[in-house]
């Protein structure tokens, strides 16, 4: 675990309590004592940590924001330019991007745990924090599949479940369901309060809840927006459009009915998501269509929850094909 | 009372148990049987509810959904044309302009409890529904001061809060902080609905809070944004403008900095609003310039909790100048 936060605390802490061996190293002297403090092993150095990887064979975890992954990225080609190694960072083309650039010759698959809370830092994370969340792991035409592996059995010994995404298909959801949003609650934040303390005043529920996630640390989240800004962008355009057409409908006709109903649909569309029975499967990982087939599975709802030697365990909505 | 609602049916059981006669009556038989079920005075026909209105020159309020609105002043014009009257309807000035048009004589002073629930009926109503919510009371400089006491006593009675305001200011407002939210809900809902299976199965709280009121019955939130349009519009227009500035500084400099910031500070006068101290005061009721004394006490953030028979107990914001 190269970083100590919120994220890489919890997977330190969760990988322990599944019996497996992992140690981890950060820049943070806060998140390093702490971690000490608790009893978990925590190397001198990432150098360190890195050295002894290179030694078991063991997978590397970049646990960082963005904007630091180039630097670990430096060290690791340094150190241990053909390690195994997956990333939680919450955008993945950019650090494939980075990957590609830095350090060739790794064996990467990129990762995204979908768990988080507003607090960061060791002193933040819990053993439980994956307990039941999804995990995104890429799963590219062209990836190692051994890496891919060992990315699942990470996330599986997390309490995840592991949704199979390609990498542009990820940024595009997360763009949709995680930077979108926060977004519109800017913007609906900014004017609603530009209508002063009466429009406080009257603000109830559909305000509040519209607006919570405008409350995040600024710096955090325009980092997160900005990282993902090439499947944001399409995202933003889609809802100036919607936003658009509802503003030419009320001015001409008066109706607000279309964007009302299609909002309606899609938050159906959430709750039977969450609502919809998964059936268990089996699915051989052999023959050259097995990403392509696993990535199918992400895209119709479905997930992985166990590994066997040639065939993963999944849950899906039963196929309407 | 006219309607028995959740609105209407909640202000009969509250005025009630605050010890003072009321009776309603409404259209839906559902509601009537129930309200006369639960032991509450319920006339049978609207007609009768008015005539026993003017015998006693009591206070008569619609309780109806602004489409309703028409048909009920209809028939105070026929039985009721001079009668004080007041309304819950979520949008003030095309009530006022219903009033203005169809009853010309009748003394009107416009209300608006700001509390609900997404349920409706008789059945969804109680007699705590106004507790500790605020009611805002129409105060306009031609209004008529002996029924804007009797609004503010009805709201008082509640167990409301009275925020005075205009009746273009008030519709500005909740433009901004109800109606706005439920139009960027669900073009938020509908955008992420777009990206399939695989974007629900990645949403996670962002997505959840800022679409939950896109849940709402679509023609409930159609017939109230529709009812609010003048307002709308520009709140849907600023919000484009904040869209587009975000889209065009993400396309360019990658920077969402300044929307991200203004969306906390946003959050923050909300938070803020609700944190804030106020102080008791009481201001005097005399003067022609009291209705504008009491909209600057809305608009910096205060409210009337008390009626005197010269004076108003108010609370708010110490006044910075």
């Amino acid at each position: 675990m190269l970083g100590l936060g919120l994220i890489g605390g919890s997977v330190l802490r969760a990988v322990t309590a599944a019996g497996r061996p992992v140690w981890g190293a950060t820049t943070s002297t806060v998140d390093a004592s702490e971690a000490v403090a608790a009893g978990y092993p925590v190397e001198q150095t990432v150098a360190g940590a890195l050295r002894r990887a290179v030694d078991t064979d063991a997978l590397v975890v970049l646990a960082a924001p963005l904007d630091a992954v180039g630097g670990l990225l430096a060290t690791i080609t340094e150190l241990a330019p053909q390690c195994r190694l997956t990333d939680v960072v919450s955008v993945k083309a950019p650090v494939a991007d980075m990957v590609r650039r830095h350090t060739p010759l790794v064996r990467y698959v990129g990762g995204h745990p979908m768990a988080g809370t507003a607090e960061s830092g060791w002193a933040a994370g819990s053993e439980d924090l994956f307990r039941d969340a999804a995990w995104v792991v890429n799963t590219e035409d062209d990836g190692d599949a051994a890496v891919w592996r060992d990315v699942v059995r990470l996330a599986l010994d997390c309490g995840a479940h592991v949704v199979p995404a390609g990498i542009e298909e990820h940024d595009a959801a997360v763009a949709r369901v995680s930077h979108l949003p926060h977004v519109l609650a800017a913007v609906l934040a900014a004017v609603g309060a530009d209508g002063g303390p009466l429009a406080m005043a009257l603000a109830a529920g559909s305000f509040a809840d519209g607006t919570r996630v405008a409350g995040t640390r600024p710096e955090l989240v325009a980092a997160m927006c900005e990282g993902n800004r090439d499947a944001l962008l399409p995202a933003v355009d889609e809802a100036l459009g919607r936003l658009g057409a509802a503003r030419g409908s009320l001015a001409s006709t008066g109706a607000l009915t279309a964007t009302v109903r299609a909002g309606h649909t899609g938050r159906q569309a959430l709750d039977a998501s969450r609502a919809i029975e998964l059936v268990e499967e089996r699915v051989e990982l052999t023959g050259a269509t097995v990403p392509e087939r696993l990535r199918e599975l992400g895209r119709r709802g479905g997930r992985v929850i166990g590994l066997e030697e040639h065939a993963v365990v999944v849950r899906a909505p039963r196929d309407e094909d």
